[in-house]
């Protein structure tokens, strides 16, 4: 088999992994347990020196970054439309991943491993609690970008195509629940998040992960 | 003039500011004072409602976000190479573009925007000292990339084609030495940037900004 993925269950890997279950290749999942620090074992580390997820292994060479890997899945299955193919609608598109991926994921990492940018517990506490309340807007805005999809006539945030984004508001959402952000905060991402959900390769990717949608204290 | 580029002086804008210099065609640039706050009027929100640079607008089209922007720019300039077009190559072009812009970047807004991440000053302080560590860090890994380039007899990062992650290792040891880090502390990624800054068309992009490369206090 020639293409493999390391994820881990919840994590951005989410995004390529729906990815690769849905252009219908055969690819090897490999499972990564954050919570028992396989990230950080020799072996991981020899494939990715960061000790992140998601990789992406083709025929032997490695590919980290979700940016990176998406690009290169929409390369190599360009049958699947995973990105729009029009230069502006592209590029929008592209820079939508961008933020996603530049802004609101780290936003959640200053909630979730604020060991990151401070080893004082107070610090980190304090990044928590601010970090949150900036991570409720930003799930707004992704609110924003639903309804624009909608008013526009779109089945997903690109167009007609399920895309990366999609995924990513899927995992985005379901990190707001671990946040203590319950979903119904924002109602239409919510919505959207469920039919991101019901997709078939996305329900079958969150059963490899054993992934519940709603992690709020109160689901 | 069907291009334009809003920049402000010394931001990762200057990464897709020089490429459409290295292009040759004609374009419009538009200089955004952040010191002076006019990300924020009216006319530039309208532009981008986040308020951030850079912004490319091709016939009318507001692009955001640096790794859309550099990937809509290899695709209407494929003479210019900016990036690999070889799938894998091409791939880990992007990891290390997106790496650049979601790790290293973030790292420095840290320490040159704090305010981004908490609003009580103790905090921020916090954040200062300690990313300024991790910054220096991630120089390291950035000279690391150098030097495992000219080990594979590569001329840029990426290839013997100047690339956007080449402008942006200058823009990120730039912003090192205004955080304190002097340059010589990595020689290697310090002769390289100096390098890059040599390129007449980044020279040219520099006196446009009216950047200086060494920050330091001691420079």
């Amino acid at each position: 088999m020639s293409l493999k993925l390391y994820f881990a269950p919840g994590a951005c890997s989410f995004v390529p992994h729906v990815l690769l279950e849905m252009s219908g290749t055969a690819f090897e999942p490999n499972m990564v347990k954050l919570h028992k620090g396989e990230q950080n074992n020799d072996d991981y580390k020899a494939i990715n020196p960061r000790g992140q997820v998601p990789v992406l292994v083709n025929k032997g060479q490695v590919v980290t970054q979700i940016v990176a890997i998406v690009l290169h899945l929409d390369q190599i299955f360009p049958d699947a439309h995973f990105l729009p193919t029009e230069p502006i609608a592209r590029a929008q598109a592209l820079s939508t991943l961008a933020w996603m991926n530049n802004t609101v994921h780290p936003t959640f990492t200053h909630i979730f491993m604020p060991q990151k940018f401070s080893d004082q517990p107070d610090v980190q506490a304090a990044l928590k609690t601010y970090n949150t309340q900036v991570f409720h807007g930003m799930l707004g805005e992704l609110q924003s970008l639903v309804l624009a999809a909608a008013a526009q006539g779109r089945t997903w945030l690109t167009g007609e195509h399920f895309s990366p984004l999609d995924a990513y508001s899927l995992t985005l959402t379901r990190w707001g629940t671990l946040a203590g952000i319950a979903p119904e905060v924002h109602p239409e991402l919510w919505a959207f998040v469920q039919k991101v959900a019901a997709v078939p390769a996305v329900s079958r990717v969150m059963a490899r992960e054993r992934l519940q949608l709603n992690m709020s204290p109160a689901a």
